[in-house]
This record gives structure tokens, sequence and C-alpha cells, in this order.
């Protein structure tokens, strides 16, 4: 759901510094990613989904909350443990475009991170931003996309990279195809959001 | 050594919110941990080790610098990673007593952690306490501390609790007595403070 207060201004008045206290927790645990996921209800077959996140273990849910809060956006999810551990974790998550476009983006412009987090929110916003303007709804955008993603510090391969759709198009001379990532592979399996046209 | 601004209101001042920031990467990424390890010239031959510290990757090397900053103390180490991962770890340390008890405590007691860690901290604090009163110059005294601060988050189990001096006197019937962890037993190897009366 959008916000009725998508720049937080409220919360930073109430609660002089709490933007800034924002900043340094995502900073520690925040996680902006990118994936591109088979999805046939999709005009090219593939999805871009997009997802700013911070996870804690569950006592800490009010900290969780807060920044639910200061966004005015999102929804906290609980995660099953792989680890064996007592608490079970949670992660503050927002999916939707118009939410990140409104609500994410401009809070960390304002408030920008400190750490080399940094990097990964100006890619994740390169992103957005070309999703703006329907790029992904072309191949030659969804693998500008995919590029721009590569840069992000992740780690396992992309499959769209790795098709065919996406193999059969060579790559511009300017640019270097690289791996991209999908680091939450399982993670949109219940996703309701489809940020893309329909066939 | 010691801080000449321990705290940190001249940083405030400058960078409104600054103090907001360090509380929410400290709820991210910060680790307050208690040790008791060996040490033949300590009077009990057991030293209590405390630390407040910050972890990250090296090219976030600028977040931890303001760290050190703000409180005015401490020391950045740099550790060899384990994990095979390009980027060698960062540490922001403040392992002396003078500074942790005149810099982070009233830091963190002007600026409370929004997560569960306040637990953990106020625990550090709690055994700070009892040493700035020499409590752990006694054996009852360090088996309380110990006790004190089995209740923080941690694994391992205590060598001090398991060992025979601590197993030679018995509990107070009015406190339990559980396991007390050591999470890194290796990094004090190389520590030039004895902060303990010697023999």
């Amino acid at each position: 759901m959008a916000s009725d207060n998508p720049t937080g201004a409220v919360n930073q008045q109430e609660r002089p510094g709490i933007e800034q206290w924002v900043v340094g927790f995502v900073d520690g645990e925040g996680c902006f990613s990118v994936s591109v996921v088979r999805n046939d209800g999709c005009l090219l077959g593939w999805q871009v989904q997009h997802e700013f996140s911070v996870t804690q273990a569950a006592p800490s849910r009010a900290a969780l909350d807060l920044v639910r809060e200061v966004f005015g956006c999102g929804s906290i999810i609980e995660q099953r443990r792989k680890d064996g551990r007592h608490h079970s974790l949670l992660r503050f998550s927002v999916k939707r475009r118009a939410d990140l476009v409104t609500a994410v983006l401009p809070f960390f412009e304002r408030n920008p991170l400190k750490t080399v987090k940094q990097l990964d929110f100006e890619r994740f916003r390169s992103v957005l931003r070309l999703m703006q303007e329907g790029v992904h709804l072309t191949e030659a955008g969804l693998r500008r996309i995919a590029q721009e993603t590569a840069r992000m510090n992740r780690k396992a391969p992309s499959r769209y990279l790795e098709s065919s759709e996406a193999i059969r198009q060579p790559p511009r001379p300017d640019t270097e195809v690289k791996r991209w990532s999908e680091p939450h592979g399982d993670m949109w399996s219940n996703s309701s959001e489809i940020p893309c046209r329909v066939k």
C-alpha cells in the first residue's frame, strides 16, 4: 500500500534524528536487491523484481516497526531460519515500485548512506529509473538493466543473462556483459506484484 | 588513549543527527563483548576483558572513521578474513576501560539502542560498573561478573566457569551459575591491556 506520508517528515519532527538512525541501521543491516526471474505473464517472459529490506531477529521487531513507520510503506515478513537458531527472522520489505520510487529513493537522496552500501543504492535507483521509463519492456533494455545490476554486490549468476533470450542478443560494443545475481531466488515465490506489462 | 572529547558533543553540533546515525549503525553492526581469559599476571589468574566493536568490510572504512571520531577513542584494526572474500575486515575497537566508561557508556545512556542489543549494552555496563568497584578482584566477584555476562547473547562456554578455580566456589543460593561465553577467544592475544591488579 502506498504511504500517506512518504517523506517521513512528521516522524523527523516528532523524533529528531530518527532519519539518521534509519540511515545507520540500513548502513548496517539494509539490502537493496534486484533480480530477474522467469514469469510467463510478462512481455519478455522475464520479470524484474526489486526490494529494499532490513532483516532482524524477532526480538528486535520494534526496530523494524520504527523503520516501517519512517518510510510509511512496506511490510514485515517472518522468515523461517535455516540455521537452527531459536528466534525467527523478520524482514522489513518494500517491493512495490511506487513505494520505492516515492518513499525509499527520496529518503536516501535526502539522507545518503555512509558505507559502501551507498553504491548499491545508486545502482538500485538507476534500475528503478530505467524501469520508470519502461526500458525493461524491451530485450535491449532488460539486458541494460541486467548489466547495471551486475555491478551490485551479489553472488549468484543470473538465470536471465544465461538464458537463450539473452544469449541470442549480442552485447552492444560499448558495454560488457557481466553475470547478474539473484540472491533471494526463493523469496519472490509468493509475490503478488507483477511490475511488467502482460503479454 | 583517552579522548579529549569523550562526549562527542562537537560532532553532534557540527553534524546534526550524527549520534543517531551511530546508534543505528551500532544497532546493526555493533558488538558489546566481555570475556574471562587466563592471565597469570592477574591476581586470580584470570582477566576480564571487555570490548565495544563495530566491524565492516574495508571499503566502508570511512564509516568506521566516523564512528571513531564520534567516540573520540578506540582504534581501527584490520582482521584477516577466513571466508576467502576479497576485502579484508576492519574492526573499530574500544577495549580500554577508561574509554569505555568515559565515552562509550555515556554515549549510549544519552542515545539508547533501539534493538534487543540494548540488553547487551546494559549487561556490558553492569560488568564495567562492577569492575569500577573492584569486584573482579575477588573470586566471588569474578563469579558474579561471569554470571552477569552469561546472560549476554553469546555462544561458547566459559573457560573460567569450567575451571577448577570457579568450580571449587559453590554458587550463592540466590544465583544461578550459567555458562559464559568467549566469542572472540583469539582476538585478545595481542592485547596490551591488563585491566587487573598484578600479583
